[in-house]
């Protein structure tokens, strides 16, 4: 029997049930980030995620894009959570024929986007590999009170993204801005009660908040903004790698939200009790299911 | 041009004087582990380690260990600092031809060790992969005072292993046992003032304690506690992945060492003047240069 059979999740579950953690974890695997004790009034963030040639990026694109996107991708799951980004390690791994200009061009993009978000780079592993691989482990703290998980998300609720859907793969995938300027103003003005990434796409992703936090969603087809490069509402619901910010607040928050930043967020449905599972409703008023589908390595 | 041209330390050095690193780092990358700001009392240690299939094992490997393996070379760098380790988080890349059963097999070898040195596994990544590839990156936490670099040799100091070097490579490099216990002995009796742990052969991981402490070192060839699978000196010199430490103390902390515990640790050299350079005695007398060669990727 292949690994195939279980899919990427069931793999996943399969290894989770057998782990046991101590007191000191908050939450373990199965959200965007590890949150582990740190002080009084500060939980620490942890987790790590791998890009690979050909699945992640490919070996035509900017070097500078594909050190980017390692990183990126990982300040993604910081902002997910509430967080400040703070400290990483990157592993590499490249064949033996990579030219010097290529790993400069990936270095810097690394290095440029460190800068910007304020992360110390504090160590790496240098392997050789057939295919171009990056694996970056980051390190964030979030104040205990502003912590956001999948779980919290509460039936009333209103369902809201940052930015536009869709069309991820002509570019955005490589150049996305990860949303922790956003994150912070949110947690820090509002009660945010789940939040997550757009990795997997936006069905499969708000599919995480509904199982997570036990609840069903109910999204309108009509008010997804969708990016310049989308194609159709397919793929704003279902492509990957957007990474915008999916999150529920009660609707007196929504409110004042979108009264406030009319441009940065868009309400897009609303979460409603678990029996009623998750539902889009297209632009003529009829509701369908949503299936959680999207990016599966397996 | 290549990278090889650089070398896999060229490289990093190419990489890392590029990087700046705010006050909350107390070292960045260059030694077994970042050390990070965590309390008044405590350090916390960062690191990864990255395993490939073909380079680091291979596929007709028992799954178990390679498992264990990924877990165990980044809590040898936790020992090398003379910390605790206590989170870590999994990036897993493998081919969509992987059987369920290796699969499992692999996750009882990460489980097992986990369990053992009591570290939380809190979060991972899975991605599909052409060859098999873990990487591994680990939180400890070390007590101020007890912290242990690459850097703080001493001309005078005894140079001391433990356990036995060479021939790792017959099934030492999938079954070693990383040395916590031994180091957490040793930073809280005696004053260690450099510790590292063997990946790169002792030749070559003595060259890093001596650069980072700007000092030489002379290695008595016939001191050397040899494995039972080591075929020769040279094999003990220069071949990787004994995963033993490799550190020094004061004459009278080494003296007090071996009395206490002869069979855990081994004298088998001193700290010289960095004017020496690193040299190596043989069995008739001579001395010879050390060349600090070994594993290298590129």
């Amino acid at each position: 029997m292949l690994i195939s059979s279980f899919g990427e999740f069931g793999l996943i579950e399969r290894f989770k049930k057998q782990i046991k953690t101590d007191s000191t974890v908050i939450k373990g695997s199965g959200d965007d980030c590890a949150v582990l004790k740190f002080d009084k009034l500060h939980h620490q963030l942890y987790t790590c995620d791998m890009i690979i040639e050909g699945v992640d990026f490919t070996r035509k694109d900017d070097p500078y894009l594909i050190g980017r996107k390692a990183i990126a991708i990982s300040l993604s799951d910081i902002a997910s959570c509430g967080g400040t980004p703070r400290h990483c390690v990157i592993s590499l791994g490249m064949p033996k024929s990579t030219g010097v200009k290529f790993i400069d061009r990936l270095f810097k993009g690394m290095l440029d986007i460190a800068r910007l978000y304020k992360v110390n780079i504090v160590g790496g592993d240098l392997s050789r590999t057939q295919k171009l691989i990056l694996d970056v482990s980051i390190l964030g703290l979030v104040e205990a009170k502003h912590l956001v998980l999948r779980s919290g998300a509460k039936p009333g609720d209103i369902i809201l993204v940052t930015g536009s859907l869709g069309g991820s793969i002509h570019g955005k995938h490589l150049r996305f801005t990860p949303r922790l300027k956003e994150a912070r103003y949110l947690v820090s003005k509002f009660s945010v009660h789940a939040m997550i990434d757009i990795s997997d796409g936006l069905a499969q992703d708000l599919g995480h908040i509904a199982k997570e936090s036990g609840v069903g969603a109910r999204i309108y087809q009509g008010r997804i903004p969708m990016s310049k490069d989308c194609a159709n509402i397919e793929d704003a619901l279902y492509s990957g790698e957007d990474f915008e910010l999916l999150f529920t607040v009660s609707t007196k928050d929504a409110a004042k939200l979108l009264k406030i930043k009319p441009r940065e967020f868009t309400a897009i449905g609303e979460v409603v009790e678990k029996k009623y599972g998750l539902k889009s409703v297209d632009n003529k008023g009829w509701v369908k299911p949503l299936k959680p589908k999207g990016f599966r390595h397996f």
